[in-house]
């Protein structure tokens, strides 16, 4: 199943993607989030579809996409978890998963224009898997309970600013990880039973042209590992994303100039879809 | 004025305090948080308490304390923030603030026992000065806008476990930051008005004996240039909170051991009050 948010933002309506058609969820729930997820919500839809009782959404076609999750309590990343990104990055692989965090203020639609802050001159961009935490999980005893603490999959982008981030930073990388529109999120919210979680293509454009090139069978730690471990420092919550990691292919590598005002964005993951962002000039 | 919130955990109730008399707010609002701040909620209370609207809160004696802000979008720390605090760590003084984050699901009561994680061999306390957001801040013009846009003040104690901050973590902070319970808050959001908040005295003391004593006049950044600071990296919410840093004193400096179940911790601010935790084991 695919879930979604339409609407403008902050008054998005929650609905099921099936196939060409699009239901309504909002007899369901008043909109998709951790209380949502943790009360067993996406059973209660994957019922009401089969069963035929979820009303059609009318005309979608000219609606902006939202985040398929409403206001995350945390957005945890990994960083250098595709051995060839550490490497563009100047690092070697790391030993265990390093974790950082963004603001959940960062998080937009897939397809909302993302302000380059004022004074930057070295923002990037990073394809990532996101994982939606469906049930609270805190010191899980093996990898192998972790899937069931996840509520599917998303497409993320984990704008970063360089000098921000690893100049100006005192070296904690959350301060070019938390301009507003920082963390576009989307379109959908994919069960896990759609996708195989751990080999998906992975890609990036700018205006058009190629950039990131992997696949999630290249993480370093995997989602399963990246759950139980993340379990053991924190509680992870209902709603909660984990950002996985970008695989090479970005700016940093020195391959490609960092993005300017009207360069266009695109990442896509197998299965998860596909976003499109115009950075734009601030004020 | 002095701003709680009082019950068990998940339904405090809002009060003000004033002298030895508590006032129920639930009048004016269902609860202190970002919405509240936000809306001119202090103002309101302050109208109301000079008008002698609210009415007594009753017996409160028996009530658990709890976090004077509820739901914060973002615990914002700054690290390395007092010179010798720096020095004891290793650490040359920053040439910029060092901005970490931790999970809001971190925050607790300021009285709350904390669980000490599985494994844990360094668990450490760190007594800070937290500052209340009240108005959103982003790209603010000068040090000199910063506090229109602060609520309140609030002593914070910024748990951290040094092996999984610093060893197991790749070098990015938040791993150790981020435990249940590990952001105790309060006991009271403080208005500005009630305190020079460039010159408070902020001490510790593990089971009674001394450990941190300085006064927020060492602060290498204060606070009007932290949210002025931070507000060019990322939009500061209503209800979120800055811990400022930490000053010398804590176990990581190899002066004093780390926390053990049944040690008690206690912090206080000048002026804002004094939270007191009993380390407990897990499980």
């Amino acid at each position: 199943m695919k879930l979604a948010r339409l609407g403008a933002a902050g008054s998005e309506r929650p609905v099921v993607v099936d196939g060409d058609k699009t239901y309504d969820l909002a007899g369901l729930t008043a909109d998709i989030d951790g209380a949502f997820l943790a009360s067993g919500g996406i059973d209660a839809v994957r019922a009401a579809l089969a069963a035929g009782e979820l009303p059609e959404a009318g005309d979608v076609a000219g609606l902006r996409t939202g985040s398929p999750v409403a206001r995350p309590g945390a957005i945890i990343c990994i960083g250098m978890n595709y051995a060839a990104h550490a490497a563009e990055s100047g690092s070697a692989p790391p030993e265990v998963p390093i974790m950082f965090l963004k603001t959940p203020n960062t998080v937009g639609g897939p397809d909302d224009p993302v302000t380059i802050p004022p004074g930057s001159e070295r923002t990037d961009w990073e394809v990532e898997l996101g994982v939606v935490i469906g049930q609270r999980a805190l010191y899980l005893g093996s990898p192998g309970e972790s899937l069931s603490h996840v509520a599917g999959f998303v497409v993320g982008n984990d704008v970063s600013e360089r000098q921000f981030q690893l100049v100006d930073s005192g070296g904690q990388w959350s301060k070019g990880k938390c301009a507003p529109g920082f963390n576009p999120l989307g379109p959908w919210l994919v069960t896990p039973d759609e996708v195989d979680h751990g080999n998906l293509r992975l890609r990036s454009w700018v205006n058009g042209e190629p950039r990131q090139d992997s696949s999630t069978a290249d993480l370093i730690f995997g989602v399963e590992h990246l759950v139980w471990h993340l379990s053991q420092y924190l509680a992870l919550e209902p709603g909660d994303v984990i950002m996985t990691g970008t695989p090479q292919g970005v700016a940093l590598s020195g391959k490609y100039p960092y993005l300017k005002p009207g360069d266009v964005v695109e990442i896509e993951i197998e299965g998860l879809g596909r976003q499109r962002q115009e950075f734009v000039k601030h004020g």
